[in-house]
């Protein structure tokens, strides 16, 4: 019964977060999507800051519940690492509001709650980038190297490369070239740790 | 006679924007600095925009006099390149109206005096990388391949990085962490393109 309501107040907010972003929905807002009265919101939820962190930790389970689906696969590492970088950018098309943690602009720094999810995804991806090179190197497809530097640095080309693409102002043109880089990157990435 | 006026406004100008910044910098400012009138100033540059493009041209001419300096030297494309990165560091600790340019934060991107700049050395930047990475073709070090697509990637993922570190929240640490990472991503770029 009560996982149910909080089923509920998930969704909705949820679609209102992605529409309207943390610092425009009102916990009333909420509660009247749902007709639900403000104060048995507030039994569930100490405030909107606690629902938000909800909605991107369940975005969080799917998006890393999708890459260890494909972790999972008799695949080589080579192309399971390919492959998420494609999925990331899939994945974060729908779970919008974890999109808008990944991506950060610049007003959203300031704000704790951002800055606190970010880190955790971040920890998310590192876990699930690390366990992608590791199987590379005990299938002998890769060499052996500093797994949590070349981690490290998967993760902040491949990263800054699809924030660069997603602000390109000249549109797709330009999103295309970033694209491109991205290829380039993976290739040059995967022959520096390929046996 | 009147360049010697033009490169005194140029030298206080430095200073101010510098300082202050193009925002916070008036014309007034720049003629009181050298005790010019507010009228002798408006007689070489018809805004201060106009002067800050000028030093922002001047540091331009500069970087590039110092990099075609160690692009002409007889040692290898690979060595070149790293140079590249470290002289591009220590360049714009001194030159820092064009590392404002090259840097770029939120509220500057609206202004077009600085998103000319940007475009502007940026194909600069182009030209000295796309150099060595030619060089190192034609002498038999570096593999064929696509060197605009090298070229922007090169760019790209350097640049990136250097924002990382000049921005890193938790100072120093992470900056030697993001340095680390810049050296990683050099040595899988170069073995990628090595004979």
């Amino acid at each position: 019964m009560e996982d149910s309501k909080i089923k509920t107040i998930l969704q909705a907010a949820k679609k209102r977060f992605a529409h309207y972003g943390l610092a425009k929905t009102a916990m009333n807002d909420i509660a009247n999507d749902i007709g639900m009265s403000k104060a048995s919101l507030y039994y569930y939820f100490k405030d909107k800051d606690q629902i938000f962190i909800a909605v991107v930790e369940q975005d969080m389970d799917e998006f890393v519940k999708v890459i260890e689906e494909v972790i999972e696969r008799p695949s080589k590492a080579s192309f399971k690492l390919k492959k998420y970088v494609s999925l990331k950018n899939s994945l974060l098309t729908r779970l919008i509001n974890l999109a808008k943690v990944d991506k950060l602009n610049a007003t959203d720094v300031f704000n704790p709650v951002y800055d606190d999810l970010k880190r955790t995804f971040n920890i998310k991806e590192k876990g699930l980038v690390s366990k992608i090179l590791l199987s590379g190197i005990e299938q002998k497809e890769f060499i052996r190297f500093s797994v949590e530097q070349y981690t490290d640095l998967f993760l902040i080309v491949t990263g800054g490369l699809r924030t660069v693409a997603l602000t390109a102002p000249d549109g797709l043109e330009n999103q295309d070239k970033v694209n491109e880089q991205t290829t380039l990157f993976l290739d040059i990435f995967l022959k520096s740790i390929r046996q």
